[in-house]
């Protein structure tokens, strides 16, 4: 019989750092088994060897969380999307429960049980009728015995304290986590006091996912911990950021930049950037680290390294990675010996291999949902000098 | 019972377009099982779940070839790199035969059993001895009962010819397929004057693999295929390039970049830039055309979907992307709508986040393999003048 | 006799736009005649042809003000640079003087008497030392009779207040300009501040010069504006920003970037990119719109043309060069033809010819003078995701 | 009385370098005086005092040759572009032919009298014709009595073999310098075949100028050299060059840019990337070397710098000029101190500060002139993928 794992709010306590894994619908994405647009997840039904895999890579990668794969799997947003007539939600979150408890059995790894915003708040339905949505996600949750909850992936504070305010009701510790940026949620509420009000709606672990590179989402936590300091209350941080570079996104993140989502590749984060971020996140107090959209197995192995000597250990797949490129030793060419060295890769600024792209682009639609006309108008200027203009305008909020 | 299949010599004499699988090194030592530096394939014994779910991940994509995961399995390589200690090169290559055609039983493919150089060419071991561990591993092939077989990477087009003749004495179809570009290979020989060679020598299928980028690689095949007309002779042609952008690459590929292997993200191409490269392969008369290094499933359904037309069929995984970002259609955001269109994503020059790298890097080592002492005096110059000096200089032999 | 020139007060008291000269030392550096580093105007007086064909030039492209070429030219600075052992301060002065008005009389310009920052006060002299100097150089405009004054360069608004303290015992209008950003003086004082303080010293011009790009030159222009109507004063404004991109640069500028001042080269603005910093001065209710280091003739030019429907009028020099690229319309080539064109020049994202170049550079010595450690410490790291980092936050102050 | 100075022949017999000026109508459009489209020289009658004064900058600068200001000032030239109603032909020559001699006179440099190509030529008028016009403005260089001749700026062989033979009546040392890069002329003669026509011609010079950057013109003028020894004949060489970087360039060199001519700024040559040029120049056996468009007289001077051991003395314009950076030593920043000195410079990849810029630009019209339809297609197709299939075809030819 295992042994009894210790929960999430144990480690945290304890001061352990948690490893998240990555993002199952862009991962699932380019292994054919997730519809770019909709983003649903029947595959938990219909290839659920796909995502078993997926979860044994993050496993092996040194991930402590199998989340289970449920994004936008309400009820609600599987009839927006058409895939209601084939699968019941319940179908599909039970079958990734299921997944998530198999993998998280072979290793040191929690199940925690998700659900993100949904398109009834978006089309202002009432609180009682949203509640209820998070409501039938989290009984499967419950019925299955997850250890955790999470309700993440939400751009709207109130609606993120409505999930909160159902998930606590579980009896389970909860998580939740915006897909927001330093400039606040999408009514201008800051870091700060979307923070404030996740911990009094009951979170225990609140933080930030998706949306934004990591050095971004980490700083945005870092208002987070700080507005919840202020206020004299407590909680634990997470984080699980985009692995891809996006210095020139606005307030609502990636999905504005004309790659998304079918031309992000030359933005994809390398191991040695992961290395970077999940010193930064863990200096600024974040005990909860894992990533999002665009992570790949290998990217949360690189987290596990470079947190090893705080952990105490490295995650499996280490077996077949060399520290810092060290595998790179025995190459015949000593110009790529002359890669396996920390200094090397920690220094390397990769090139893109594509001279007529840019570096920076603009994002669309920008400002939209604030109403800033300006911004709009801007936003039809394509020069550097406006790019410039927008950037020392944001600084001087 | 199952319909007997087309083997590839019909599918290539009857006109078909025949896809490949892309590499499996690069794609699963990013999900954790193999290591980089040694690349060998023992995760064919102790992971065969993870090489499994590649393999179906292809099939899926649309592949008519599962290629055994027989990467540098050769008894003196895994000796060389420390692997023969704990498997045997017979176990590993049983292995990869064995997911190989449980997958391929799954659909429309056929098993092909992969050789490639050996460290005893490089280490100037005789004809004799270097055959014999062609050989070897050609063995189990032939009782495993494989489709056909492949020698590809090859970079001495000497080395390449050994194994041909000797792959021809199973009895099976033949490809040969080097890793060498415009430049020809490490001795010099042109493109033209390798494909004859290996026509020669009794391949029915000859063409380039890895370490350049698909248009560079086409260019390198189309070569091969006049140098073969002019010869008054015939083949088949294959392709199986990097999904790396690399027009900086001199004579050796991409392993002389800055970047490899660890820092080459900002240069993986997109699925609209895999259907640029399937249709000007197919246009050039390539009929067999895959993958190497750095593809995904993805990038081969790509290669699927811009050939459907004539093929007359989508793969399976199209069940799960839209064609041209047509899954965006329903986005609640007019902008993200308007992504949904072919030209948007033809026309994208996608930006990398990078604003503090450049676009292009300078090989290391150039002109090492051929003497340049003119050459490696300027790889210590690094300004965009002496790379133009370059191009001039290689322009003009 | 020549009729009476309108002066500087008259001119923007009745809403028309006045157009400053471009920068000399700079301009004169590219052409032989100053020294980078020293920066000395000795020129005035060894070399005065150069001195004024570039005054021509700039009245010729459209500037209504010949500013003397007495940067630097204080006693102590040029003691301080090893100049005053040749020739005196004073006959520097006076033979700046002399060559602007002879120019300013071929024309429709005014001739500004300008000093500048003193190492004296980053010395640590006493006001009196400090306010002696400028007294000294303004003597000799008066003397020359000199159409109005400007203190310009000032990175601390203290000196600047003493600057304009002085110079207003000259009976003459008083421009002051100081070398900030949005992000303030040396001492963090904003640049609201810093104009408020400004107007109370005297100033009847206040503004921006140097340092940046036009585009934040004209935003911290805009905040000193809504400081001044905030404060219930009342001021002219001035603009005379860089003519290099800088989006990348700190608090203290442009001298911080690794490119200063030797290979600067690739940031130059186009001609089109005046247009569009005119045209937002403009807007933003600028009215003595000018230029300072990197302009040269072609780029005044280029802000008079955009003003030109505001002005009623065309520079001299607009008889060279077509509007918008019409001079390309009798080309032979169709392409180049098709290049005569607003839309085209509006929208062209000029190369850099340079692939091995980033976009961005990281500013040398971030901080220290703020003592910001830990931008320091951000300063030694070099990847996107630290400057991503910086970005936010210098937006969260 | 003034000394004799030795002629262009003496010097080069000697193995003297020759430092040339700079490109006039690129310099003198931005100062206001030429009309980019035209680029006609009347400014030799309408501003003489701007004419002069370049030529002095560059005298000051290094050069040794004061070509007279008569680019597109042949009769038929004038004509076609409108300026024939104002100004003569021979008003226009004699007039450049009296400031080149008045500022030669100054230092040492001697005066060259220069021809270019026609628009009779290109309209297809008779040998004799064309002939005519040549002679017509070389007897203004003969009865002005210039030290040499020189027929410049020629895309077509022929037509310069033309003007060769005609400037040889001249009784004066001719050199010949035509337009062209490592791909030939418009006709596609090679560099090596130009050569020697224009040597069996009687040119007693040749070289390249104009279209390409340094680089591209050192190797164009190095095959030159080699086909001119191969056919066992014998020349000096020149070259003058544009300072714009142009990696991207096709045969017809930048004209072809979307760039050209008023978006080429972030391809301007820093001062350290003519010291590149110049010393490789050299090595290549140049001993005649100089600039064309896009030059300013800091370009010749760092020339003139870096051939300062060869030649024994800097030019005049280095009394304003610390080497390599020196006059940073006294800055009060120790971070700006630091770079002060050689391998900073050398080493420095600077940003363009346009991160929403490409790298590299696809050019305009490539092959019209030579009927590549092939090209053509791929000049529609935008993506680095096309661009490198056309350096790799370039490269297989």
């Amino acid at each position: 019989m295992a042994p009894v794992k210790k929960g999430i709010l144990e480690r945290l306590n304890a001061g352990e750092v948690v490893i998240g894994d990555g993002g199952f619908v862009f991962a699932l994405e380019k292994r054919g088994y997730v519809k770019a647009g909709p983003w649903t997840p029947e595959a938990t039904v219909t290839h659920p060897e796909a995502v078993r895999q997926l979860h044994r890579e993050f496993l092996r990668a040194g991930a402590n969380v199998m989340q289970t794969f449920t994004f936008y799997a309400s009820d609600d947003k599987l009839e927006n999307r058409g895939q209601s007539l084939k699968y019941t939600g319940a179908q599909i979150n039970e079958a990734a429960c299921d997944l998530a408890k198999e993998v998280a059995s072979e290793g040191d790894a929690l199940v925690a049980g998700g659900v993100c915003q949904t398109p009834s708040y978006l089309s202002c339905k009432s609180e009682t009728e949203v509640k209820a949505i998070f409501k039938k996600q989290m009984e499967v949750f419950i019925k299955k015995n997850v250890d955790f909850l999470i309700a993440e992936y939400f751009e709207h504070v109130e609606e993120a304290e409505w999930a909160v305010q159902v998930l606590k009701t579980g009896g389970k510790p909860v998580a939740a986590s915006m897909c927001i940026g330093p400039e606040g949620d999408m009514h201008g509420v800051s870091p700060a006091e979307c923070a404030v009000r996740l911990v009094k709606a009951g979170a225990d672990i609140i933080g930030i996912n998706c949306h934004f590179d990591p050095m971004t989402c980490v700083q945005a936590v870092k208002m987070m911990k700080e507005g919840v300091e202020k206020a004299g209350l407590k909680a634990h941080y997470m984080v699980q950021p985009l692995a891809y570079h996006t210095p020139d996104c606005s307030c609502q993140g990636f999905i504005d930049l004309p790659e998304f989502p079918f031309g992000l590749e030359p933005r994809i984060l390398t191991r040695w950037d992961m290395h970077k971020y999940a010193r930064e996140a863990y200096n600024v107090g974040i005990r909860y680290i894992g990533g999002c959209c665009g992570f790949e197995p290998y990217h949360i192995r690189a987290v596990a390294e470079e947190l090893a000597p705080e952990r105490g250990f490295l995650p499996d797949a280490s077996e077949k990675h060399g520290n810092w490129g060290a595998g790179l030793e025995m190459h015949t060419k000593p110009w790529v010996r002359a890669r396996a060295r920390r200094d090397y890769w920690e220094n390397l600024k990769p090139a893109s291999g594509r001279p007529q792209c840019p570096s920076l682009s603009t994002p669309d639609g920008w400002g939209v949902t604030k109403g800033h006309n300006d911004l709009m108008q801007q936003k039809e200027a394509t020069s550097q000098d406006q790019l410039k203009q927008l950037f020392d305008r944001s600084k001087s909020h």
